[in-house]
């Protein structure tokens, strides 16, 4: 039997993860807003192999955030951009269920899937700024449990209407006059709680059959929602430990919720730092961290913990006690807390690492060191594969795809070149027939 | 003083305008949701100079109405991929006020905006199909008068987030640390009727300064809100005298709103057929009105007139006397019964002219009298451009890019070549600033 591949995607933000990414001597510091700067690193990241582009998005924004997420790109305007100049690679976007209806999602989704010939992914959240409500005619944010079993039908809704059309439903007869199978042609009639959606879908079945779902909540409503509904699970996980008991927890409960565990990869975020040696590497790391903007890095991880005030505490104390649980990402919030207590950081030890990784898990070393650390995480069933964060782009990239992803093709674990051109594809996961569809025997 | 320049875009419509033109010998039958199609056809328009590509669109569809309505792109996933394929011509999309969010639409323009480098337009409707509400969790469809009070709100909305940040907000002062200019940004604070929109936007000022803006309706409603907010108005207008009347009602609208009325072009929408002689050309209109399906046609003409009920009807009765009046799209209701009225027009008789031109002016002959009426409507300012419905696509807009254009660039009235990359500078208007920033001294 040929050895597990790894799935590798690419998460774009700006600059780079880092938050003062921009301030690198080697990035162009408007490269948010360009077109051509994407396009570049969509170009690379398709010369590397790798299975998709991921983007996140935001509704909204904080004056001291990460450039990246101030002013950016919508998604979903982008990622179509890029679909145009690229052949292979997938193209994820991030799109809320709390503000978005389902059935502009069904269809922006399956377009680009048409127009990509089969790349398109959602990537499902439910939003976190709590001040996006005030972008949308709301006062308040849903609640965490409110938000989750709206995007629990959402997601039903938008699976529904992407099954409006079978496959073959088009026979475009122009002798006879008859365009389509009406018979092949199927209305939702949906009526829950949240949605009331007739259908059906004025965009016909796409080429990936439903374009791939993502999911990145790691609560245990976005864990429910995502094995019950998710192709790809984005997660941070700092430990090897703790990526193996996300992984066996996640796998049981798309077990429990009927489906095959093989049918959903899970990836957690990773940032690589490359060096010609590990010190080389690290410090890389430390330059970008001596950029850091002590005010900026510190509301940074204020908004991470749910708009914490530090203002009474020194930058050299240790994290509070007891930091105010809200409406937010709960995930995000605990994993942070659990890595200032474990590792005993100072409120500027923790916006320093924070303001890198994001929470994510951050690796250095040569080429061969990152290597061996992706696949001790494969192969200890820890990940399927990885969101690559790069620090920098597109620096950090250009050294991955050059470096890093030959020494992962000569052992085996990573392709060397496309296998067809669906996402779907690349991931290893079949292509669904619509739920009307007659059961072929094959 | 140099002749008065004619504004032309083309309104693409799946195979092409007339409802049967998928059965045509030269259309590919599959071409709606075919970027290379869209791809090559855009090609054709930019290599003619055209100033902007423009797609309609609908949130719902009926069984029987033009293939291309049936499953369609949506326009902006497949506009910001025809942006990543030119360079130079407009990208002008269809939006509805009626099932959308001001933040998403401002943001989604903006950013087609800045990967076009200037050339994104959103086309405000109010969303015409009374069965768009079920697919939106809606009961009803908005009465009229509601709708347009709404999109006014929404546009004024979607304007106000545009101005958020100023055109030189962003400093990017790698030293000092300082990304932007925190004096340049601006919180909208909306708190209206139908919306409460807070902002700032998350997208810099784009290229155009405003992405522009087009309007369609024809109604009193429409109009008034055309002449506060528009940049261009598309309108359906079938003959130079009743142009004339829109023309001079619309540009009268436009002073009174305190605006400058060669800053709103007016420009109907027109089906020409081309032949080597005028008999010629109307065989060609001939040869597609009989592929028509008179099932398929009957259904179209109810859907225009609201609905009607022709079933207690014989094809070759006149238009019964009394239409009863809808809460859908009313100036094209009362523009084809004038027209039924006005030539007599039994009911096949009506639905094929409206199945082909829409209501809209069709004109046949050969280059030259093609041309002729286009500079005619323009001479006697029925017109100050024209939004081109070819009755097949990509046929009818090369014969049109290849044989009309040099006759109207040879007579003076058509650019050579495009001034500027913005949508705006082809259309001959300023690029406004923020409506904070401070009056520069020119």
């Amino acid at each position: 039997m040929s050895k597990k591949q790894i799935n590798l995607g690419v998460f774009l933000m700006g600059t780079g993860h880092h938050m003062a990414s921009w301030r690198h001597p080697e990035v162009p510091a408007d490269g948010f807003e360009d077109f051509k700067y994407y396009q570049e690193i969509a170009e690379i990241a398709e010369k590397g192999k790798l299975d998709m582009l991921f983007l996140s998005d935001g509704l909204s924004f904080n004056r001291l955030s990460h450039p990246a997420e101030i002013v950016r790109f919508d998604p979903l305007t982008l990622l179509p951009a890029l679909a145009a100049v690229t052949s292979q690679i997938g193209l994820a976007a991030t799109a809320s269920t709390t503000y978005n209806e389902p059935f502009h999602i069904a269809r922006k989704f399956s377009s680009m899937d048409h127009l990509s010939k089969g790349r398109s992914a959602w990537n499902v959240v439910t939003s976190y700024y709590e001040h996006e409500a005030n972008n949308f005619t709301k006062e308040k944010h849903l609640a965490h449990d409110l938000r989750y079993e709206r995007a629990d039908e959402f997601v039903e809704v938008v699976k529904g209407l992407w099954d409006s059309w079978e496959s073959d439903a088009f026979i475009r007869d122009k002798d006879a006059g008859v365009y389509f199978d009406s018979r092949k042609l199927h209305t939702l009639n949906h009526e829950g709680k949240h949605f009331y959606v007739k259908g059906p879908l004025n965009s016909s079945r796409s080429p990936q059959g439903r374009p791939v779902i993502v999911q990145a909540g790691s609560s245990e409503a976005g864990t429910t929602l995502a094995a019950k509904t998710a192709d790809v699970i984005f997660t941070a996980q700092q430990t090897l430990e703790d990526a193996q008991s996300f992984y066996q927890k996640v796998k049981r409960k798309v077990l429990e919720s009927g489906r095959n565990p093989d049918e959903v990869k899970i990836m957690p975020g990773v940032s690589p730092f490359i060096g010609k040696t590990e010190a080389e590497a690290r410090e890389k790391y430390k330059q970008l961290q001596d950029l850091i903007v002590p005010e900026v890095g510190l509301d940074f991880l204020s908004d991470y913990l749910g708009g914490m005030d530090f203002s009474n505490y020194s930058l050299d104390d240790p994290l509070p006690a007891d930091i105010p649980k809200t409406n937010g990402n709960q995930s995000r919030r605990e994993l942070i807390i659990d890595l200032a207590r474990r590792e005993d950081l100072t409120i500027r030890q923790l916006y320093k690492r924070v303001a890198g990784s994001r929470g994510h898990w951050t690796i250095f070393g040569t080429p061969e060191q990152i290597a061996d650390q992706l696949e001790e995480w494969i192969i200890k069933e820890g990940a399927d594969g990885f969101n690559l964060m790069f620090q920098t782009l597109p620096g950090g990239l250009t050294e991955f795809i050059d470096e890093v992803i030959p020494v992962l093709q000569q052992r085996g674990l990573f392709r060397e070149k496309y296998n067809g051109v669906t996402l779907r594809g690349h991931l290893g996961l079949s292509i669904p027939e619509s739920r009307y569809a007659e059961v072929k025997v094959k």
